[in-house]
């Protein structure tokens, strides 16, 4: 007999955990649709011709990809049984499955062109795929809540992505975070603090793992690299500058102008340029940033910290960046983005600029476990079980059961004869709060007792009445 | 430069759509969750252990199936490549897409019977995926919406089915329906009534061709397989028998008697048994079905049709089987299910019986477009655009646009400084409703103009009273 099983990296979600997922889900569905994203959601398998050659070597590794339907070994030699996996591939698989949110918009725009109106602002939460080696806060199956606009290069945007961030986990309880924002810019001004030119991912990359191989590592990597020791010593002094958003500003400022870093901006912008003595564009726009959110209300820059370490990998992004993290849980950043600025150029439409973040339900939800922030959740939508003693008065309760529902309360009729006893079991398992009991006594009276399941108060009423009273409840 | 494209048979859903989509999913989702269904959701990927061999033949081809990931090919050999897709499938593929939320639902009970509360009610909405040809109303990735009960055989479960259809129907206004209900015992019954013995199977198949290849499509394939002309000539009596529901029922009791077909019910039920002459299982517990809908108040009996012809082909379905037909649009079926006896032995659960069915979402999407039942739905949840004039009105909209949103009004700014009647066009390719328009003028007056978009009217207002006005549109 086989023992079934679900592939390592995937879960199914009961009732309980899909309430609370919902839970979840809702908060970013109406956040995103109170600033005005529309929803978008593309197919699960895509064309490997679309995903591949998008999310580096190890994202190419790391894709699910689908055999060809039919005799899909067909095309397959010898020869390339001899070379291995690499040669069979193009001939055994043409789809895969969706592997982050952003490729599959990027081909969405790039395809309907013509019929959209820009600024183009659209969500999308839907599952993506990842072959990735299954660890905490790390599944192979996990939902992406995405947020761009793209169309223009308002600061606007940069500033309503923290609003968004801040009123997502406000909505969740979830206090104890920390937005940190950069620049790229910022990090391009560092790096020609340092006199380099040209191998600005080198630096990126490395600055990168500060989290995780702390500065002893970046610094063995940056000197191997052929930075030399004085320029690793300066980096660190404009990394590590201290204050509040504007003192690290106006300290990383001096720091560039005491480096000869020619100015950069600032860029051309909608908003009113904030006033600096001298313009770098990152640091120009990441101050734009802070007073277009004072100007909309924001009230948490205790939360918000310009963190110029930041630098999110090797990724896209030529503006703004942002992560999230929980402060008080033990996990990796909930939320990321920024700004790119040639997001279609691979599916043949240069020049569309954009700005994008992404909340990772997965990973939100273990936070909120950790932190015991949901509250309970039945195993049922069920709010009433009718009980009954035989099938006469089961029979006869049907036209209660009718009403209730009607009446927008979930309700279910136990379906079978038994022992009242097993009927409330049944209830009690399940966390259904009300059970109405009818009885030959009660039905030959007209009467239905109502038990709140919590007290155990029990209440007798004409049975004309128990919706009414229910509705109430 | 690569031009981009999805693989045949998916869809990417715009904004529009996907709001319409959703206004089906809310209604069958409130439907179930109305009758105590509990939701669940299951991993896309499950192993190919758990899906072969369950549907069949055809349906192992119809899996997708995907590649291993790192090395796939390493345990290939040429052997195998010499044999083909058949030898090479097991070694470069361990898991496959779900193709149905039967299969997975089985599997879930069956990992988790220790723990699950019988009877276990639960609904499931997610795509699945088949490598059919695709065709009108039939796409490779689609979504089905399931509702089962396992754990009981009581007969209000069948009766609830139908009630359930007949809500989602209505509430989608698709009122031109027909729900066919026929019972495998019937059919069993009409087998046995022609002489026949052990080879139901072959009846079942040729009669779910009826619709396909007609009478005498089915005579010519019965005659094959070694029925007679007499019988088959009994065979179309039966399934011609005229009436409504209850003289139908009457009709075939009678045939069956006259044929000297062995009574074989009613089984133990928790319902009354509605009193019949002679007992047929098949027609007793349709006798009841209708009984249960009266006694629950329904009305819709014009639109529920016993139809002995209904086979729903191979599948394990052991008592009352459904199907629903939209009538007024040339289209399959819409939704279909039925009892089966043993769910979950094929992994290792006998005796689990229950009763389901599901909504074919894509096919009640294409049958609302087809009928212009949608009611017009806009590209963008925003409520209310705010225009300006240059980046101080625009910054000075701010607070205005905070405070749209914390009232709950989904809104945006026009995030560029552009003209008017381009920040105009924009809330009309949208379908905004609400125009908002901050000039120099208004701002200094502490007044905003707001225009509402379907009549052209013009309002103008203090900046103060903005929010109560438009909370009140």
């Amino acid at each position: 007999m086989q023992k079934p099983s679900i592939p390592k990296g995937t879960r199914d979600f009961g009732p309980a955990q899909v309430a609370r997922r919902q839970h979840i889900f809702n908060i970013i569905r109406r956040t995103f649709e109170s600033f005005g994203f529309a929803p978008l959601e593309t197919p699960t398998l895509e064309n490997l011709s679309v995903l591949t050659g998008k999310y580096g070597d190890e994202g190419d590794q790391l894709l699910f990809k689908v055999l060809n339907s039919g005799d899909f070994a067909k095309d397959v030699t010898g020869a390339d049984l001899e070379i291995g996996s690499k040669a069979l591939l193009p001939k055994v698989a043409e789809k895969g499955l969706r592997y982050d949110l952003t490729v599959p918009f990027a081909r969405y725009v790039a395809m309907n062109r013509g019929t959209l109106t820009f600024p183009f602002k659209r969500y999308q939460m839907q599952p993506v795929w990842r072959a990735d080696r299954p660890q905490r806060g790390r599944y192979r199956e996990f939902y992406q809540c995405d947020a761009d606009v793209v169309g223009t290069d308002s600061l606007l945007c940069e500033a309503e992505i923290v609003l968004m961030m801040a009123q997502v986990l406000n909505g969740l309880g979830l206090d104890d975070f920390t937005i940190k924002i950069n620049h790229r810019g910022v990090l391009r001004n560092i790096y020609q603090a340092l006199g380099g030119e040209g191998r600005e991912s080198d630096l990126f990359v490395a600055i990168d793992k500060l989290d995780k191989i702390g500065r002893d590592g970046v610094t063995k990597e940056l000197l191997e690299r052929g930075f030399t020791e004085a320029t690793v010593e300066t980096l660190f002094e404009l990394l590590s500058v201290a204050g509040n958003y504007e003192e690290k500003l106006e300290r990383l400022m001096a720091g560039f102008v005491t480096a000869g870093v020619e100015p950069d901006g600032p860029r051309p912008t909608a908003e009113e340029p904030t006033e600096v003595p001298v313009a770098y564009r990152g640091l120009t726009e990441l101050a734009t940033v802070r007073d277009l959110l004072a100007a909309s209300g924001f009230k948490q820059f205790d939360r918000l910290e310009f963190d110029p370490t930041l630098a999110r990998g090797l990724s896209y992004y030529t503006g703004c960046i942002f992560e999230v993290k929980i402060n008080n849980v033990l996990m990796g950043s909930v939320s990321g983005g920024g700004r790119y600025d040639n997001l279609t150029g691979s599916f043949g439409l240069p020049g569309v600029s954009g700005v994008g973040f992404s909340f990772g339900v997965d990973r939100l939800y273990d936070c909120l476990e950790a932190l015991d922030l949901f509250t309970a959740t039945a195993e049922t939508p069920t709010r009433c079980l009718i009980t009954h003693f035989d099938a006469a008065s089961g029979r006869a309760a049907l036209p209660l059961l009718a009403q209730l529902r009607a009446a927008g309360i979930p309700s279910e009729l136990y379906p079978d004869v038994s022992k009242l006893q097993k009927q409330f079991k049944y209830a009690d398992a399940k966390g259904i709060p009300l059970v109405i009991v009818l009885g030959p006594e009660e039905l030959a009276a007209g009467l239905a007792k109502i038990k709140i399941m919590a007290s155990g108060v029990e209440r007798v009423l004409p049975l004309a009445e128990v919706v009414t009273a229910l509705t109430a409840e």
